[in-house]
């Protein structure tokens, strides 16, 4: 009789089938099932962390799951989508120790009941590399609603959610180039904060996460709009904690990436609009600048009022 | 003026964006849209592959993305679904050649022709490690249609699609351990072939795709009825070529992995209408056993009528 479950089975059963919502068939399935709401259009999404790259081998697992998670809700969030559930591939050493695995689940555990999502399948498989997670996301929203990237119009204003930056300080903290003295910019590093929640569609003509440094994807915006946004540098919101970097860093947290926070082009009837739906989500929202027409891209003004040159664009994971 | 494109974008717009389907918004988007099929329930399964575990770094590029989609669409295949479209993430190392992508993508864009599908998003990424692929597919079907790995019953028989064992011994060929004079094992371990097309709803009481060999895969459906199965090793299908090797490698044919045929359990009432099925896909069908109670696990009987002693019970990817 061959009924021994190898090791990839008992992992799984130990570890995820926990997570493992009504649709996921225990995880004892090759897939889910999963009926969308009636008459709800899906919004899907998917993006791949691996060790060396996205995080530290060293990271605690339970914040890398958490991540995982969180990058592509905040994807989500951008759309203005609610999210459902998600798929997810793991690939890991065989080395890896189980107690990685558990902190990983229990990461996961903890941020499904904070967005109210479970596990909808995946798999798990040995890797003679770095751990490499891929994660899919899908969330619904009303028909046509969804916000996309294009739509940016001249005279549009350019807004943000919370504090830029700190993301990709908080990596020059984990590598120990830059001093963290409350933890602040490590933590956001570590653990972004989707910005679910905030009523985006219907106000804003264009929205992204910043993901790979805020003037890359205020680029990325231009270019599907074919518009030029100028935005002032003093504008932008920076934490307690990168205020205390230095101005030195200030070209850091306009162009690194990691920010998890929403980039969104309104136009100016809307920002009342965005103001209350950004109060009533808790969430903070900042004007930096403004869309007008001209050749796509971006330009930053220092507090010279002079175009600023900054290194990189931004972050390319490639 | 930021907007040079980086590596990761240019590669994306090279390569992926001819593949991307009219929810996809040209992959300019974090994200997909994509309204379900009214009243259809979504088939949602993951797979990853990585390169020394799942397929050889040397294999052709364009057969690497035909069998990470074709994976995939195997799990869909078993549940009964009609496949949609897929999100899928790709991390690679930096030196990875312009041409391994190229080749890639094409093969994906036969594929996408063939099954009828388009790519709807994902995400690239680098990698100090082997390149580590990871697919969601995304199918429909009647609301409750789907067949489960449960449902196995006493009584009920057990059948197969196609030949078994191709897979395995195609491996064997790769790793120069085995002689193929027809090519044929190892175009089977290189391109899978789907199921996609047999009607399974309604008339297996069981049914999973066959990836992780025979004997484990026939397991895990007898842990989840909850019963015992014994089959015939004479009657497992096997190809000229499988023949052809001797039966020296029989025990890999019905313990090693990469088949991706169909695995039915059918009562004996329904065994007419699979061959019915089977004969409007063309599509090979055979019985090779049966269910009874008892505990849960499989017993494999060999020409002498005894049960086959099988060193390992499967292959496991972890």
């Amino acid at each position: 009789m061959a009924s021994d479950l190898p090791a990839e089975f008992a992992l799984i059963a130990r570890h995820f089938r926990p997570l493992a919502g009504p649709g996921a068939l225990d995880l004892q399935d090759d897939a889910a099932v999963l009926m969308p709401p009636p008459g709800r259009e899906l919004v899907l999404t998917a993006d791949a962390m691996v060790a060396g790259v996205h995080f530290l081998a060293d990271d605690p697992p339970d914040l890398v799951g958490r991540k995982l998670l969180r990058v592509n809700l905040s994807d989500l969030a951008a759309k203005g989508a609610t999210p459902l559930g998600y798929l997810m591939t793991v690939s890991a050493p065989r080395t890896t120790p189980d107690e990685w695995f558990a902190g990983f689940a229990a990461g996961l555990a903890q941020d499904q009941r904070e967005y109210g999502i479970t596990l909808l399948g995946g798999d798990t498989t040995s890797t003679p590399g770095p751990i490499a997670l891929s994660l899919t996301a899908i969330g619904h929203i009303a028909p046509g609603k969804a916000v996309h990237r294009t739509g940016a119009a001249p005279g549009d204003r350019v807004w943000v959610t919370g504090t830029i930056g700190d993301g990709a300080l908080g990596l020059a903290v984990a590598r120990g180039r830059l001093a963290d003295p409350t933890g602040h910019l490590l933590a956001r590093y570590r653990l972004p904060q989707p910005r679910i929640g905030l009523a985006v569609s219907g106000i804003a003509s264009a929205c992204m996460d910043v993901s790979d440094g805020l003037v890359q994807d205020l680029g990325h915006i231009c270019r599907a709009g074919r518009v030029t946004a100028e935005i002032d540098a003093a504008l932008v919101p920076l934490s307690d904690a990168a205020r205390a970097a230095g101005p030195g860093w200030l070209a850091t947290c306009l162009t690194g990436g990691d920010d998890y926070e929403l980039l969104l082009i309104v136009p100016p009837p809307r920002e009342a609009a965005l103001r209350e739906a950004a109060l009533a989500a808790g969430i903070a929202v900042t004007r930096i600048g403004a869309v007008r027409s001209g050749p796509p891209g971006v330009i930053v003004r220092g507090s010279d009022g002079e175009p600023m040159v900054l290194e990189t664009g931004g972050w390319s994971h490639f």
